[in-house]
């Protein structure tokens, strides 16, 4: 068997060493994917070719046709891609040629593959950008609607994942609300950097021909041309940067399932997920297990080393266009794939979250949840705020030996710690006073939770 | 001698445990650099408690005094931080209480130390980010200056570190010009997310007194609140965008400097760096070393390595804040620094820079680099694209056997390759007929160089 | 305060610019800690160079006493360093000099401070190694003591954090003994490639003396010597290795780490750690907060950085030394800094950690922890393991819903989920029935942990 | 066009959701690769079931033969993979099962998919590195035999890739063989840690049936049992390992690809490359590009971003197994993948260099790459070292002004920068004196770069 296996690995190099090499630096494997992108670019540039009279009506029209033709050929999946041609635009150049003839030739006239890749990768990231855009609004929303039917559902509020002070599960949800408020804001201030239009640089110094860059620009839907032709053919930068974005957002959600796997856990058993994102064991029958958040903390770590392999790449490259930048599509591809299915599965699961909040709340009345609010109270009544706290952690070793709450405590028993303890000072032990005090812009105070979901769908629907 | 070195190590482990675990947990080592900013944060905290009612204008007065002698004592270099004091709060906070009494411990009513330190960093890293902005503006001065004396100074343009086409030494310059521009934008976006005010977020859930936290963040300078109080003490996205941008900065830097260490090899000679950015060598006497790029382009590992300390360490936090975010500070002070001390060392060596125009040229006369030149002759003559290319590649490799360059092949040579070439043909094969040729928008003709410097110079001025 | 903090920022600019320099580019600042380890590869060397003849007797001796009185001066902290000197190379040799005259400045015959650096860092790492091996043996014993304690301590066993099966706490901790285990023979494994020296390399190519290399590994104790002169001056491989080895150390700690914080976590109350290991809250007087383990947690980001910082600085870089490898030391210095106080802290934390066996046992009544345990007593009564799977997934979902454990249902409610259940059962649905039928190497029953703390001990006093 | 290709995006979201879940949680479509192990892991676990009576000799029988035949599906490109079925061990058992019924369904007693699939890695990971060893060692090989055509030619050694000291081209490769066989080292250190058993850990616990582990271990070729359930099921150390190894393999690469790229460069021109490892340009006609070198140095941050990839999976994930550990494959996969074909291409690609030793020599006319050995002649003449490197220092300015080599200065000259230079200095000052001088292990000199080639050929032999 041992053998069997190391064959199966040998099998591998009975190929001649030459379609090995072919293999190696082959990319239509996997650049076919910018294909559309590659004749929206191609089509916009033969407009403009036309327009300035390097091509004639006749050709531009031939083009047309063709490229028409060759997209219906890759959307039906009846394309056939040769490794033979190396990438996605000699695939589709030969074919057109193969199409139409010398009109197909001329096509390429005033450009390079150096600017024709770095505009398909342009136009495939900023389409991907705007999907994300709205999957993250989405996902926004369904932790909106989750919070809003949970603003004043107490939980404890954790620091060091020990208990600190309550707040209600509306308000901690909103919490990621805020993080992918950001990520977003940085999507969108990025696509700023992708949309800008590097044809015409040509191979890395322009072109001889009479180009009108703004007009190609302009047909493709971009803010701008890049203003220099090394940089437009060389740099990836704002690949890095959108991978960067996509590391935050990877981060943000690391967090959420970090929570969500502990809060399924049985001795938390703050929710439920529905079973459809959950699996279970092939051996152990009683298993329900948070499947997606586990898979989406995990995926984390592949985002980051996406992001990691492209800062590599760029580092100490020299100008302008280097092969090494072939190797920038596949971890900017996977990047998006891992994003938008993340993106997609986490809206849909926390559509079908079940809060439980008797558990929350069994969970609040250990751990002196409202000894901050003892401690608040002293210092209204004059105690300054260090004294204040140093009187309450005596109440809070008192009552642990007594395994008791602070609001368990008798009167009697909470003013030998303090005699500026009065009747009064129950209101303030609870959980929902101590919820309510929390009453300002960012507190967990009810309210506020209301007032800052509000906040959150204006925000939604102006951008 | 071996037995030395190993009591050399086991001598730190003399001290008390009880020690060691302290060291290991404190901060004040370094983030005792925040405390300009933890006084500044005090004080507008102090003011708006005092303006709510929750301070008497005495204490306020007791502070105000306090701080300002405090912030002397640090700045004369002589307050003594204490490490069983654990942080830079915490000290100048016992240094309040010692100097005015029970007004210092009042001090801390309404915040935590969670958001008060995620306050202290945002200032800090908010001050950092006008200082960089400014610094990169500065390099790019340096090389728009020096770009303007090399608008016409032809050098080969390298693709694949072959020489491809002619540019011009201002035109190769420029690149860097527009990497730089984005980076800088960068940190303007990023300035957006790191400018709102946590402080009110208490230590997670807010706080119970009657803080008016939009009067702290106009008094600090902030351009709105943080909206949520367990995202404001807990999340450090704000940190890792800024590092991504670092890593960005640093990449393009690696870029310039691997170029720079390329054309001071005596086989290229293409430019000096003034002595006192180059050292020699202990053993041999003849070198003279490109230290500075050298040193920059190795110090971008560290800074793609901070940001991999960062994403690292936020994976999978649960909220709200957890000590683990203690390790935030040292990778950010860290790429700060390097970032300065690299945009300032940069900007003057680029200042310093000897260009040498005969060795660029003698470069681009090996390599053929006016052969797109000649295929687009013939393209404009009437043959199509791709039967023009392989009609010169024939050429190339002709006057490669004859070991001349094509400019220095006979008219009736040229013709055999192809009927359409004409008298004309060798004011193409030039190097200043290529760059002139090259005349659009980001294009290296140096009209448009020259055009592109005043588009990048309003730009600086402008912004 | 805007102002004055910007101030802040600019007052480091007033430095005159040859200063900024010189700081950029000297490594005395961090180098210096190299300095014993500098010190006696000089002395192997000048003895080396004494026998072959290129040093006097006379030189040889002033060297040697020379070398030992800037020794004390060092370790007495009253050496002076000097920036403009570069590094601890040169402030080592300016010293001898000054003190000796001639002698001092024969002794870098036939070596350059390519190798010298080289050598130092070998002999630096090579006695950290050494300390390591030794700290994560004790942090080891540390976890057997605490399982020896727990051999039959049963708890919840999770996988995706939902209860699995039953395990003992022995068992838990003994993972963690041969994840640490794992770690050490790399920590070996890797010293190897460490211990060999590049002296003699020279500046990249050798040197004209007549040196005897061999004679100065043997007197430094390395294993051999650099069998290549370039790359003995240039690669940093094996420091890279030992970052990835110290990536995984940390990888390990942060694991356990989060499961400690997680047992300290109320709900579970697995554990309790020594009040010394942690901290309280400034705000709420009840908290006693992990912050061991979450440092530790937080410090895998920093290592997992440096690995990258280190990868990164490597990459590309043609032979032979490099002013990039400057940048080697930081990352190194800081990875073994760490480490060191990370395994010390935490040996004595585990050393300090409170079991609550009746916690763990409360847990394991949810979750049903011995579904598996009817599965298997089904097959062993003939049942194809699928079936059986099957059968008991069943009545999981009854006793869910009647709200009982397995071996809280009758023998009829069991019987109706299979007729092969007989009054035997219930034997096999207790916790310890569970555990003490995994009885096989690596499994949970507890003579099964009892074997393997005794071969783990074993491991230790044998390696 | 911009709405089409939003369509294209969008087109994805058609699918029902349940269909998305299922994709984002199924591995089959990664791990189906590792089919064949999966094969050979169950056939000795059948084996062992058999021998311990759990397993009928029918029942035997019945899965060998099927297995057999499942095997040969497989192979033969028959076997129909489903999605539905989640992951390779699932298809393979359904189909087992609908061959030959209920003995598939009792392949699965006493085992778990946990402790099965962590087992197929190890296996496939073995091979792999058995494969890799084999194309280092080719590699080191080809590397040999072009040292050994280059023993004697003479080539700049550079440092700060300024010109340092002569070395020869058989010297400087032989830097890359001593990296590489580190690099072999490090993949069979690796390898011990690999081959262990985790087959026996089940679930998490171990299982109640009567395994023989030991048994299982021996069939499989392993040299032992992971010792622990808990850490068998869930560590994916042994992976990491593997990739830092990788990284430091690819590192290597990347600076044997940064120096071939250079010396390509015509203004070095040292080699040329067969032309099959290059190519040429969609638009400049003269280029020969060094794609290879170029995608492998592109293809180290690739396989750095893996490691990252891992590292940041492991991290914080508390035991047992967590879904999170499904990600460990992909990156996995593409390393070794990448790696491979990596070292197959080039070995190939070394074995076809042209090298150019006239080109290499006119180099080193540039650079003074002889002053050093200027100053150790001082010194053997009595000359402090320190002394010596000024006096050459003044000399190279003296050259350098007059545009001259060192060689190129007469008697009178030389000897105005220091009387102790006599007649027989110009044959230190050749490179072939240069050279010849080095005559130490690990030094440049022809006769050492012979006796270096001998051990690495006895190394490569043995091992």
């Amino acid at each position: 068997m041992q053998d069997a296996s190391n064959k199966a690995w040998s099998g591998r190099f009975a190929e001649p060493v030459s379609d090995l090499v072919k293999r190696f630096t082959a990319s239509v494997e996997f650049d076919k994917r910018l294909a559309e992108f590659d004749i929206e670019g191609s089509l916009a540039h033969a407009q403009m070719l036309n327009k300035v009279g390097v091509l004639s009506d006749d050709d531009l029209s031939a083009i047309s046709a063709g490229m028409a033709a060759i997209l219906e050929e890759i959307r039906a999946g009846k394309f056939e891609w040769s490794v033979d041609l190396e990438d996605v635009h000699m695939n589709i150049e030969r074919r057109l040629t193969d199409r139409i003839g010398d009109a197909g030739k001329r096509l390429h006239t005033g450009r390079s593959r150096n600017d024709q890749v770095a505009t398909d990768v342009r136009l495939y990231l900023r389409a991907a950008i705007d999907t994300l855009v709205v999957l993250v609004k989405d996902l926004q929303s369904a932790l909106i609607e989750l919070a809003e039917k949970n603003i004043a559902t107490a939980m404890p509020g954790f620091t060091h994942l020990q208990v600190a002070q309550p707040v209600t599960f509306g308000h901690h949800l909103l919490a990621y609300v805020e993080m992918l408020e950001r990520d977003r804001e940085r999507l969108i201030d990025g696509r700023k950097r992708v949309n800008r239009l590097p044809l015409g640089a040509a191979a890395l110094a322009g072109t001889s021909y009479p180009i009108d860059r703004h007009m190609v620009a302009s047909l493709l839907g971009f803010d701008g041309v890049c203003e220099n032709s090394l940089d437009a053919v060389s740099d990836r930068d704002f690949a890095i940067e959108f991978c960067a974005t996509a590391s935050l957002i990877m981060t943000h959600l690391s967090r959420l399932s970090e929570e969500l796997i502990l809060w399924m856990n049985p001795r938390f058993g703050f929710i439920d997920l529905a079973d459809r994102f959950c699996t279970g064991s092939s051996i152990m029958p009683q298993k329900k297990n948070p499947d997606i958040p586990e898979l989406v903390r995990g995926k984390t770590g592949r985002i980051n080393g996406n992001l990691m392999a492209l800062l590599t790449l760029m580092k100490s490259q020299p100008l302008a266009y280097n092969k090494d930048n072939q190797e920038d599509k596949e971890p900017l591809f996977d990047t998006i794939d891992t994003l938008i299915a993340t993106l997609r599965v986490y809206a849909d699961m926390m559509r079908g979250v079940v809060v439980k909040p008797e558990a929350m709340r069994r969970a609040l009345r250990q751990g002196f949840a409202t000894a901050t609010d003892l401690a608040d109270y002293l210092v209204k009544r004059g105690l300054a705020f260090r004294d204040a706290h140093e009187a309450v952690a005596q109440a809070v070793r008192y009552a642990e030996t007594a395994r008791k709450d602070l609001a368990e405590l008798t009167l009697v028993e909470l003013r030998s710690f303090s005699p500026l303890i009065g009747e009064d000072i129950f209101e303030f032990l609870t959980i929902e006073g101590s919820l309510a005090a929390r009453d300002h812009v960012g507190g967990t105070a009810p309210q506020q939770v209301k007032a800052a979901i509000a906040r959150a769908k204006q925000r939604l629907t102006s951008t």
